[in-house]
């Protein structure tokens, strides 16, 4: 029998970043594969962030006036094809039910792999006037895309998400839905995930099936690889032509709703694991951390427990009432320095060591996951030291994390200048592109590296919209630089 | 074209409680009929309402160490097959995946009807140790049980709702989970939903496919048919054993854990709705009330209609303050009169008027939805009062719904009385019954009741397990009075 103490040896990070992850991801207990191919189980303790985003992004988006909804799960055939660029995007994907009740269904039903077609047929028979717009509904739900092979978080036939869903009067007020929705991404990746990321928009090749523009938020992985963080998509008339959402508008005429829709998936736990993390486990940004402190009672044979135990008690319920997730390790097994060693493993971003020294001079050990350093504090400070030292722990984590993506954003002036980059360290390429598809599917096949977006404007990546050059692959004249990488 | 401010003509609760409950769910955009058979879209007014239950329920479950995780959405037909009586009870009302990413599957699969197997698959490779017991898990998802007519809420194809799951080391905590689990769902019927519920246990015939036992809370709906209000089963060891999930108990010997499933579902959310209301449409108790107060500011023309915005911004933000869910209707269409009625059509517990009048003599009028009365406080007062009042009306809702209820829970000596109730008032029925499953066929057969529940021992029907006499069928001996009833 497998003891459950067993020393959970892990994979180094340092060595192979892939065989790391799921090797962590499923020691940590974060999730763990199915009996069902494509699909996995999220754990309690993977389940908990989640939770977390999903109440962050619910923060958000209700004072934007974005409300949930439920609308089903499975969508008539008829209605996937309505309209012709989605249906041909998303076919190779779909899982199709064909027997309901016991009996063959004449019209077989797609689980939904997106939400656009059957929520947009309900739109068309709620809105009549401009009075009616906008409307602005998100759902929380589960989506399938079909997969072979399952990559925990990064690849799964079946993923959870939110989906918004928004029609406008006006196309200015589409944009500035898709803007705010991209922010709000930026927020969870950059405030919560500690992950920084690039905001651009997707070329005619990488854009959502159906959308007029897609934006997103691309940040780059360890390996070198980038990840498509969060999509927010300008459908523009596209889906209320296919499926007739007009309105009388201000003047008295009829008008096709203007329209948006934006997503966030457990997808993107995968970036957040892969970003931090090293070769003692996962290391968890505090503020989407499951449990922020745990406290571990050390008693050698001999001492009296309970006056530690009290004394962690104590602990505990003040960092509480500070608003921390603190959970006290309180087990008689497996051995501290195994305890150590799990919870550095799941990642928690602060431990407490209590021990009879600690508990008679008053005071606490502190030791920080992400560097390993080791303080005593006194028992009065611990609350005030705990607080302060999560704040440097978030920052820290993202600072890292930007610094190697900077270092790890280079210019490419010529073709052989960004071939070597890719057969090297990978990372983001900068380099101008004509923004012919033909060209991106060239550079793609001969060195694996796609475009992820034309950034916007932003700190990050200063001055990419305002230059003209020509093509680093053909030679044409070009007048955006593009953001390259490898994607996951 | 239609339009949006078309007076929302009722049909009669008095008259047709079927009809009418159609009518008002969708006229007060709580659901919406989907274009796909057997499916229902929750609208953001409905789903405020899910919200609210998952809020509470979560607080219930995580006092008691109950986590949120999340398993897949597809079961393998092998996995399904593998309590007997489970898949017996399931095999009538299944979807089937046959295609997936274009190609035809070897293996189909099934969507979850409900999630025991899959589940518990995963049990058996966590559970080696006691220590690695209890588990306690939970997920909020989608189940889809196949239907061919819709009726909204209370038979759909897919429907959400929570289902825990837990395993244990002895049968005694396995019990004690079952009534927790049950008590939750009483308190969230009586005191959340207003609905008075007997709490009890399944016949042989009605209890959860594959459970040793199965409770249930059981509400009387107002044409005096039953709703299966929640259930909470009692599996025993019959998944541990076909699942293989046994452990080293702390004697060192190998034992079958002791496990617990248990659910509530958006069907209950019907139960609700057809309970409460009028023919003016729904009635929200406060507590669950999406919008508890709407503030409608009046102004007649030429009327300064600033001063009464104003007004009603400052009562609404004093409110919001005082923790109400509040909103202000200052929409210019359509008439005063369609928006109260449109209000009272949702159900808002409290309706706050302010025309020029009010403002001047800084009062308020105040209008409850529930009785129709109409009183007048002063400013300073509107918040104690509502607050009073929105309390009231949550306890009035369940004095009023306890008293049908009461006054239709039925004694039958004789099959003659049974059968006499059954085509008079119908209503819960309580009755000797011998326990044989045969003689429960027939009395579904010959009056259309069935079994609800043997009642636990509550203060709502003392008495009930202490007796004993003859079957009020066949004659036969019998120990306990049953509980009947038509069910929905």
């Amino acid at each position: 029998m497998k003891s459950q103490f067993e020393k959970k040896e892990l994979k180094k990070k340092s060595e192979n970043l892939s065989d790391w992850y799921t090797d962590v991801v499923l020691k940590a207990e974060i999730a763990d594969y199915a009996p069902v191919k494509g699909c996995m189980v999220i754990r309690p303790y993977g389940f908990a962030i989640w939770e977390t985003v999903q109440e962050v992004f619910n923060r958000f988006m209700k004072e934007k006036g974005v409300q949930n909804a439920y609308f089903p799960l499975f969508i008539p055939y008829s209605l996937l094809e309505k309209e012709k660029e989605h249906i041909k995007g998303f076919s190779p994907e779909l899982a199709v039910v064909t027997i309901g009740g016991g009996e063959k269904l004449k019209d077989p039903l797609v689980v939904r792999p997106t939400s656009e077609t059957i929520m947009y047929a309900m739109y068309a028979k709620w809105v009549q006037s401009w009075r009616d717009l906008p409307i602005l509904i998100n759902q929380w739900n589960n989506v399938v895309r079909w997969e072979k092979r399952t990559y925990l978080f990064l690849r799964t036939t079946e993923f959870l998400w939110q989906e918004g869903h928004t029609a406008h009067e006006t196309e200015q007020e589409a944009v500035d839905m898709v803007l705010s929705a991209l922010e709000w991404y930026r927020k969870i990746y950059e405030e919560y995930y500690a992950v920084p990321v690039v905001l651009g928009t997707k070329s005619v090749t990488e854009k959502f099936a159906g959308a007029k523009t897609t934006y997103t938020v691309e940040a780059l992985m360890p390996d070198g690889k980038a990840l498509q963080g969060a999509t927010s998509h300008n459908l523009g008339q596209n889906f209320s032509k296919a499926f007739d959402i007009h309105f009388q508008n201000r003047e008295g005429k009829q008008e096709f709703a203007w329209q948006t829709s934006w997503g966030l998936s457990t997808r993107s736990l995968g970036g957040l694991f892969l970003t931090h993390g090293d070769d003692q486990g996962l290391v968890m940004p505090p503020k989407i951390a499951p449990i922020q402190v745990v406290v571990i009672p050390i008693h050698k044979k001999g001492e009296d427990a309970k006056i530690i135990a009290a004394y962690c008690q104590d602990i505990k319920e003040a960092l509480t009432s500070g608003g921390m997730r603190v959970k006290v390790d309180d087990r008689d097994e497996p051995s501290v320095g195994r305890r150590f060693n799990e919870w550095e493993v799941k990642g928690v971003p602060v431990r407490l060591e209590v021990g009879s020294n600690e508990a008679s001079a008053n005071t606490v050990t502190i030791a920080r996951r992400d560097t390993g350093e080791k303080s005593t504090v006194q028992r009065s400070q611990v609350l005030v030291h705990t607080e302060k030292l999560l704040k440097e722990i978030q920052d820290s984590l993202f600072v890292k994390a930007k610094e190697f993506r900077d270092i790890n954003t280079r210019d490419a002036a010529t073709f052989a200048e960004f071939t070597k980059i890719m057969e090297g360290p990978r990372g983001f390429i900068r380099a101008f592109w004509c923004e012919d598809a033909a060209c991106e599917a060239a550079i793609k096949e001969e060195t694996k590296a796609s475009t992820r977006c034309l950034p916007l404007d932003t700190d990050a990546l200063p001055g990419t919209r305002s230059d003209s050059g020509v093509c680093v692959h053909c030679g044409k004249p070009a007048v955006h630089r593009w953001l390259f990488a490898q994607s996951y």
